[in-house]
């Protein structure tokens, strides 16, 4: 099922400031294929929902070996059969 | 990645009354093995993210079959490596 | 604008074990007048959206009081103009 | 309270297409004094939560004119005490 979605990792147990952590996500999220795009509150990605959810455990595992033993996430995302539509698509018809 | 997951499917294109949609929802998360319990606002749902995941796709797969074209989704998860949690313990350490 | 919404309050900085802190924000909410009921990823809330918001806010100050400065919130919620629906209706409509 | 939001405003009962409905919304928060940023998948904003409730209001009054009965909302959003963080601080922190 391909998706757009928008993805927020919170690491738990650490902080108040996350921003080292991020940069750790960030670094995972960019290697990967998946077109992403970060902004302020999270990072949008296109993908099967399958890909994107290796990618997720990817950053889990990664944040685990910097010390973060626990990480609440939220994704919202959407499907759509009446017609293909990426990220820009979305932005375009609005904008 | 065993995570504890609130799910929310928002069939669109249809309704404003979503229930017959959301009854078909139901019928397919209660047929799964995984452990699920559904509350006002959506489906607390305890199992690999692998396994979540793929019920979603058969959730969005059943709706597109009675006419639902788009479907918006939201999901909050969290995994912790400290300790094992299910949703039963999660409540128990707040109540 | 009344709402049925469904409410995750994630303390930053502390933790992993963050129930300490949801047993603070379940205190104010059971001391509200609003309808909500706990669930293990969130607490489900009906009323006024300017009120569950004065609510977040009182949350946010009791987690301050006890040494969290920086809180993740994600609210998720509907509003519908065809028919009032609570929280009880929304769940028997289904079941 | 301060804090930086992103909001997700999904009209139920119209569609699939929902631009022409994203359109309305965007006038809204475009025209409020608010700083907000629209990305592929919602829309980040930075404020009071008091203000940016009363936009969410503002918002549903005008869908509601335009035809549609129900909406369906998600917000993240985040507040901070140790330090203050806009959103342009929050990408370059990590970027």
């Amino acid at each position: 099922m391909k998706v757009v979605a928008d993805l927020c990792i919170v690491p738990m147990g650490v902080g108040p400031s996350v921003s080292p952590y991020v940069k750790e996500i960030k670094a995972i999220i960019d290697a990967s294929p998946l077109q992403a795009e970060m902004h302020a509150n999270g990072t949008n990605i296109e993908g099967e929902l399958s890909e994107i959810c290796a990618l997720i455990e990817a950053c889990e595992a990664r944040l685990s070996e910097v010390g973060v033993q626990r990480v609440f996430f939220t994704m919202a995302f959407s499907s759509r059969r009446d017609k293909a539509q990426t990220m820009a698509d979305k932005l375009k018809a609005v904008l």
